[in-house]
């Protein structure tokens, strides 16, 4: 089924966006002026369930609380909490029987994707994931062209942990060639679940 | 394959465990003395994910952060927070391909499990999760007897949700004949994929 978008544009692949900057970002109605890529991933989670098409969530931050206060007649307000390191990715859910995980990245960077915006944990965290038949994968936005690439974690894994590189970022060719472009639009916001099938080759 | 207690022990059916209190709860060994279903379920989770078993995390508690204070050469401390409704069950994650999605809750009851410890968009929520294709379940216990069931929720939903009852609680009877029991020992704690094998017939 050809991908369109709201205005009823065949979605067009990747090389041809980048040189059409008219669909891609002038077009008022696709940009999302100021919205995080997080916030846009809420949105199309919550299109997809509201549509019954998948059940996929943003984990809660994980907080350390340490104090709580219980005043009379009201809610209980937490007094002091410290951030912790997430343990895992930020979201999962299924998807066609499948359990989907993954981690939503953003850079300012034009032309490489920085390292240091994964930790360790989380990388084990994919490979585990991997190992126990799920699909675990990675959105990237890069922010200024408001591009996004789901890279599978497999496919990530390895220019992560290449010792012998000194690499501490991944170019933005290389991530063109081991990605799949995520159409941007409008509703859903960044419809990712059109490359998972793909992937999963269920259409 | 038979399961074992750590003694050794052959695990023996509800019916007879239900006449046998020295193996069900006298034994010091099997005795939680005190921890609550959720620190032994997230033991079970931890003994699961470090031998490569399964990957089954706790969601966090979702706060509504409201004040952030961020001091000079310290951590950031959340200074006010709000608790909120979780919108999904507790846990979830991937075991041999497939996606588990529960809630543990627990009650001091002896002879029934109240309705009210339930919420409709939890109830819900395992609806949807049902719908894609994954695999929700509840483990109850009763506190007294240190007895676990998992309740698939396609078994407990219409309990719940029968207007024409005027129940307000599922006597253990019910829970008895719908559930499956758990095998409660040291180390897993809680063994639910053991059961979560037969109800896919893994094994």
């Amino acid at each position: 089924m050809a991908i369109r978008y709201p205005n009823g544009k065949k979605y067009t692949p990747k090389r041809i966006l980048l040189e059409n900057n008219n669909v891609k970002h002038k077009d008022e109605r696709f940009s999302n002026r100021g919205m995080t890529l997080e916030e846009d991933i809420n949105e199309t989670n919550e299109y997809y369930r509201s549509r019954k098409i998948a059940n996929i969530h943003k984990k809660p931050l994980p907080l350390q609380i340490v104090n709580v206060h219980y005043p009379k007649r009201s809610a209980a307000v937490v007094t002091e909490a410290y951030f912790k390191k997430p343990s895992t990715t930020d979201y999962n859910g299924v998807y066609k029987g499948f359990y989907l995980d993954f981690e939503a990245k953003e850079t300012k960077n034009k032309t490489s994707f920085p390292f240091k915006n994964f930790h360790q944990h989380q990388i084990d965290h994919m490979k585990d994931i991997i190992s126990h038949g799920g699909c675990s994968f990675i959105l990237m936005r890069f922010a200024k062209t408001e591009e996004v690439f789901l890279v599978k974690a497999e496919d990530f894994i390895p220019y992560y942990e290449d010792k012998t590189s000194k690499r501490k970022s991944l170019p933005k060719t290389i991530i063109e060639e081991i990605s799949y472009p995520v159409a941007v639009g409008y509703h859903p916001r960044v419809d990712y679940l059109r490359v998972i099938d793909r992937i999963l080759r269920l259409n």
